[in-house]
């Protein structure tokens, strides 16, 4: 049925174009040396998904067409993405409710289906706009530096890589070498912000000029992605403050920024400025929970996404609190929303389970605390690493693969799969059973 | 009021327990040598809350008459837990629906609340049955081989432990000595999961006598049991049959009786017969899954519960399918017990990782994967350990004894407030925000 197809032409689509882009990776004109097919695939899919883990060192494994084409993935990919989780959320709103319809048709001010075509250049002109600052931001901070060859390679590269979220960098220890840097580091993370909040509410931001007059969901992504940014630093800050790894050795200027960075980045974007693996365990805990959470519906990010935290936050403060409705910013979220946030996160901790669960088997030489990494960088889809990805077994790639692509399509084709149920023409009678 | 109250009476009546309980361990004719404050309020928690994780060894540091304190800690706390269960869900059978009602007439053939004496009643000739039965049946198996006096002091002590699921043990090896034994390992796992299935389901089959016309609840509880005892069996045998540590050395039928014995003892009981510390990370897996797992609401078991385990199955295929209804064994799950098995299991998860971040910072010498394993041995009330809670810091201390507490009065209590909202005056407007 039409209802059934819009994840399926998703899933297809991007599996079409991983398997175009490892076939264009392995041309002899895009690689330097020999590059496997499996490693091509790895490198396809976490382009298209987004990701930035990496088989293969991106700046050495690659010529300049090479690199050009994973542009082209990620650029596809997350513009993909983007575009489609547009049209499911207007799709939905024909089908769900009016308060839900009401939703869509304020902050992307449509009113049917058929403008989707002025929808999408909307999204386009927003996409080049950003794109384009950002190239021409990063060309000021790096053309003088580098010289004009490679200094807007450069800056090509970062920004279509860190608007999409894609965490693809050319050099090996990402953007390590720019922790203190104020300008790159303010560019970049304000290019993936951008991507990753959603465009809904850069839309409903362009056109309302205020906070107070914005929905509730462009209020709750906002103060979320604050909150979770500051609060993320903070505790970077106070975990990680002393160990000479990672910000003992820096000037204090130089701790903030790289714990602001660190902080904003784990939700999706996948770029690092200190080394993950040298991160103590309490910190990737950290790293663990702000992966998981990821930014925006709609957007470049995966994750089970800032709104579904919020919500379980106010639906663990309801029940606590005895009341009958959860209350976020002064609105009652409905109960169906609040189910369905409930539901997303337990499938993607039991899909994240069982991954670990395969990998603690087919690569048990591994430490347990960065096969978990690994796999929940994989499902949200952020593309930080403690190192091990490349070491993995045939079966631990293939494991991080499938994490990378269920964590791409997953949480839409499971939002669109419990937002239109099938009807069923057998009705079982009723019975509870105790539950906790 | 009186509908908050019930709880907070479980509360405060296992806490005065348990402050007495380490009084009375504190005295010199009860414990053999020094016994800081610390270590007896852990010991007392261990065994009010039927856990059975211990700083120091029972055995050997302990006299009879403090090993006699502990056994009747252990009973009080499983039967209170037990009969207080049974209590709040006849409390519940008046408040909720028709229904929730009808099970709990059906299961407990109860049908108002001035029956509660003969509840208890029933309850205790369950206990005292079922604790004769193991004492006669153990003690056959040990006096021939340590003497009477011994051999009975033996029989008491792991029947009232097995029963109640308490896990506490007279030697450091626990029952490793009985690894291949079929007597003992059949009577002590019959012991524990006769505790451990919830005297409901008990009661009802004494009644029913056949399995076709019990509640959805029974069956659920009965074919769950079999089930995760069976594949808990095979996976465990799968993961250990070549590690010497563990499964390695013993015969065909030694390995089967350890698969067997460990696979059920992970869901409360806490007795184990091979080295916990020896597993190999994926074993420590399928053990930190069965540990939330738990056994039966209303029974002497923690974790989340075999019924709240289903559901969440049976809803995950629902989603999975779209369908409207969550069906379970032929029979629909009210969408409020969906909600509720949902809740309950993010809660819990919720509290685990705060409670392993939390031991990540104050014993960060100690490996992740062993403090994920103290934590939900201590949540679950099992009881089972990798070994590190007697070096644990005394934060690292404080924080298993808060998850014994909570595991143990948390569910009935969470459960209790999500069956009875508190009447609110202030009502929200809805409004949807998207969700993964
Ligand atoms: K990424
Ligand atoms: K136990």
């Amino acid at each position: 049925s039409l209802a059934a197809s819009p994840p399926m032409v998703l899933a297809g689509g991007f599996f079409v174009l991983i398997l175009l882009g490892a076939a264009l990776l392995l041309l002899p004109w895009s690689r330097v040396g020999p590059l496997s097919v499996g490693d091509a695939l790895f490198t396809a899919t976490s382009a298209v998904t987004v990701t930035g883990l990496g088989v293969v060192d991106t700046a050495t494994h690659f010529t300049y067409l090479g690199q050009g084409i994973l542009l082209l993935l990620i650029q596809l990919g997350g513009l993909g993405f983007m575009t489609f989780g547009v049209l499911v959320l207007l799709l939905l709103a024909g089908r769900v409710s009016f308060s839900h319809q009401f939703l869509v048709k304020e902050s992307l001010n449509q009113t049917q289906l058929s403008d989707v075509m002025r929808l999408v250049r909307h999204l386009a002109r927003f996409v080049l706009i950003a794109e384009g600052l950002g190239i021409v931001l990063l060309a000021l901070c790096w053309v003088p530096q580098m010289g004009w060859h490679k200094g807007l390679w450069h800056a090509l590269f970062y920004t279509i890589s860190a608007f999409n979220n894609a965490g693809f960098a050319l050099s090996s220890d990402s953007l390590s070498q720019y922790v203190d840097s104020g300008p790159v580091n303010l560019i970049i993370t304000a290019l993936f912000m951008t991507g990753g909040i959603g465009f809904a509410v850069v839309s409903e931001l362009a056109q309302k000029r205020s906070y107070n007059r914005l929905s509730l969901h462009s209020r709750v992504m906002l103060l979320g992605t604050l909150m979770l940014a500051l609060g993320g630093m903070a505790l970077f800050l106070l975990i990680e403050w002393h160990n000479p790894a990672t910000l003992g050795h820096l000037s204090t200027g130089g701790k903030l920024w790289a714990a602001w960075f660190q902080s904003v980045t784990a939700r999706t974007a996948g770029f690092n400025t200190i080394d993950m693996s040298a991160m103590t365990p309490a910190a990737v805990m950290l790293f663990l929970l702000l992966m998981l959470i990821g930014a925006g519906p709609g957007s470049t990010a995966s994750g089970i996404k800032v709104t579904t935290f919020a919500v379980l936050l106010a639906a663990t403060r309801a029940f606590l609190l005895r009341r009958p409705q959860t209350k976020l910013l002064n609105r009652a979220v409905p109960a169906v929303s609040v189910f369905k946030a409930l539901a997303v996160t337990l499938l993607s901790l039991m899909l994240i389970f069982l991954a670990v669960f395969v990998l603690a088997i087919s690569d048990h030489d591994k430490p347990f605390l960065d096969l978990c990494f690994e796999v929940v960088s994989a499902f949200g889809t952020v593309g930080l690493t403690r190192g091990i990805t490349p070491e993995l077994s045939a079966t631990g790639k293939a494991v991080i693969m499938v994490m990378m692509f269920l964590g791409r399509v997953g949480p839409l084709t499971l939002g669109f799969l419990l937002a239109t149920p099938r009807v069923h023409r057998v009705r079982y009678a009723e019975e509870p059973v105790a539950i906790g």
